[in-house]
């Protein structure tokens, strides 16, 4: 509606359906003017509905495994020659963890599942980042995000090893992002979004009452998809060119706040049931 | 040039001069369709050439000293006048120190300076909020935005009493933000810039120096005034509705340096020649 | 019991009756070996039982107004006098907020009652030290500690202005931290403590629901101010010689958490009841 | 010398020869009246003079690889048999990159080095607690300490993929720390001590000059081994019990520090001499 990313190029990891945070991320860029690429893996083509938004946004899906150096290698050299060059932007959207989905608790680890949710949702953005950075894939003031959550700063009750993960996702924006902004001023940030209700995420449990704390602590109530593209367009567009390294968070206040009077007000009325009850 | 601020209506406090951040931020407010009061206080206007700011961007200029709440008053409800109802977004751009001025060192400081330090630099801002909230000067969604420094964080040699000045400002920015947003759904942040070289800052010993510092230990190099302006209509925009309570970093990455190999080039020049010496 | 302040000397500001944070840090102090001279304001010498105290602990009261600089001067020379020269440790236990007191809320504050806050809660700290830094009244290595709360980081509802109060005071203690420590060796740092129920603290609205909230949130449960006080004996101890300028949380875990089991269970049977009652 | 570790015991991990921390840490804890046992891998044990600690600390020195479930297990069980039950504290000082030994740099790290390091440096953390968490291995208000960097939070040039490991170390003493507090009232914090010259930082590159750099940054210079040591008995002894999930800056005040007078003086130095040579 803008213009915001008139010409620029890009490519967009982790769309799966329309409750995607990266799906209505795509949305945007395509509303602002950007083209993009699509990755997602096999698996995700298979029962998402990528196709739906490659075609509303004119783009190209290229099916890549995130944790593979060759299939990234093969995204990106596909990019640039889909688009005759370097590219503007990346959005890392990925995060699984089979210690959630099997339900083994934090104390009660897999550590093959440790690892795996830590590769796919952490290393690989280191892995993308080298892949574009050895491929010179991306622009002068070139900008990649990433998405990530609170929980990397904050322990949330049953959000495990997804904790470490994005901690260790921001450690990386900045450990990369000091290198490739030196060598090649590329901005590397991650935004620290609300609870939001997609597709995975809808599976765990008590994530409903979760977002509902969220959204009483926040002063401006829990972000939403649309919000976090929004706010994803001004960090790729041209007038955000000196933020890097930076956890931003786009969370109505969340990260804050200490207490909220709706919150507490919650809080109370079950403190005086127990009240009544003893 | 994107028309970020079509039909928005704002204030701006504290443009001085052409070197001013605030002059910036009003020149792209300006090109991006806002329109706006400008305040300063009297002094400011006799000494500084905000006449040609406003003439530039066809605004008024209303006199107010920030730390008076009957002129607080007196430009909001000039704005309302003016606007025909609220306005969209506010810039607190207001920092003072006599500490400074007159050389008086961080552990001999004269406290009636320091509360003015206070006064002018921090409480100024409770003061504009304050004013505002209950003028109900601001619409739903609107946004107020001050400029910060990350010595509200970590100790800069020589930044004196101004680093407890940021430090309070930010804390108005989470105190007031959680109260306005809860209420009225207007956000408030701080925008925490690199040093730059204004008129109020050229006067500080070793300013060149530090700038130096500060622009090789951030990967991107110091934000300029430009730089910051374009992030604050980033801000002030509709694209960032649910961004409240932060202290955010227009830095290059300098806040989340530790040491880059630019600084420490420089560094280890001079402990080579230390040891040459010895 | 461990005779871990063995002939150290130091001055306490801030006790009133035995719920006073420093009351117990007093007695523990002495416990450890420590001599000391208690400091309160004439009105709080009047009300509270700081006698007895005094008598407990072996220790001299000298009244005295922490925003006054003269008093705090006579309490540093009665103190160097006493002592035979420098002293060892300082605790800084003071703060209060009219704004708070006279029910005035965040977005209504009385500036010269915010003016006052700031002074006697955050300014005092100051005044302190630089009286401290002008006698040259404290030993090489020796520790100053001051009282905070999360309030100064995270927005609770009806923390009102304390909340910048916290966030300033925790600044003076880097910049002046900075400061004392090249030119002395003398550290400064901040607890931030649990909310804890002292005298001033139970007359404030829906503090039990808070402490409840809190309690239930921080894996090892609210710290006590049996808690801060054992903390503080480590902070004056030769021990910790190297820390300095930080804000050290004393709190069951609080701030690292985002959210826990147990407060969780408390807000959803609430959230459960509505759902009954809708 | 005070007594304060009187009657605890406990588990010291990765002390190699008299330059590591771990080997101060355990002649201090020795001297406050704990027992434990010392455990390093099989190849440090061959390099490293371990046993020299073990006779002076009349320890028991149990061969372990900290990434092995299996090691682990049997160093827990042998520390419960032969102190009769639950110990009181466990010290995490290990850390290792090969991508830093073999000199690969961060846009071009080797994968499988990388997850090594991870694997090594914090993982081990992980599977540390979760072996004590299963045996239930440690008492009620037992402490576990990890040995940290502040590149957890800021990039330091050259520190390479164990800034990653530091944060996902520091998100691992949050998040399980929770869980052990909640549990068990065990706490978990990491101590982020000042850069150390041990055996295996020595042979890092440009680390000299680092230091000097840390050093005239930190107003009580650089914190030492010892330092660390005295600081980890207050960690481990019964006054900090309410302290968990924080990581301590032991660091002379280095992480407060936006730029101190002494750094700058030689920084500027530098500057000069460019002037001159230009």
């Amino acid at each position: 509606m803008y213009n915001l990313l008139k010409g620029k190029k890009g490519i967009i990891f982790g769309a799966l359906d329309s409750k995607s945070i990266a799906w209505h991320i795509a949305e945007r860029c395509y509303e602002e003017g950007a083209e993009f690429i699509l990755s997602n893996t096999p698996a995700a083509l298979r029962f998402g509905s990528l196709k739906e938004l490659a075609e509303k946004t004119n783009s190209e899906i290229v099916a890549a495994d995130a944790t593979s150096m060759e299939d990234l290698n093969a995204v990106f050299t596909r990019a640039m020659e889909k688009f005759g060059g370097q590219i503007d932007f990346v959005l890392h959207a990925i995060g699984m963890s089979l210690n959630v989905r099997k339900n083994r608790s934090y104390d009660d680890v897999d550590y093959n599942y440790y690892t795996k949710t830590m590769d796919i949702s952490a290393f690989s953005f280191h892995k993308i980042l080298q892949t574009a950075y050895k491929l010179d894939a991306i622009k002068e003031w070139g900008s990649v995000v990433a998405l990530s959550y609170v929980a990397g700063q904050r322990t949330f009750y049953r959000y495990n090893d997804m904790a470490d993960a994005k901690a260790l996702l921001e450690s990386i924006a900045r450990s990369f992002g000091y290198i490739y902004g030196r060598d090649r001023k590329v901005r590397v940030n991650t935004i620290s979004q609300s609870p939001t209700l997609t597709t995975a995420g809808s599976g765990v449990k008590g994530i409903d009452n979760l977002m509902d704390y969220s959204d009483r602590m926040s002063p401006l109530g829990n972000a939403t998809a649309e919000d976090c593209a929004n706010y994803c367009v001004t960090l790729f567009s041209d007038l955000t060119k000196k933020i890097t390294m930076q956890n931003l968070y786009n969370d109505g206040g969340f990260s804050s706040m200490g207490m909220s009077q709706k919150a507490m007000h919650v809080y109370n009325a079950s403190l005086e049931l127990e009240k009544i009850v003893d």
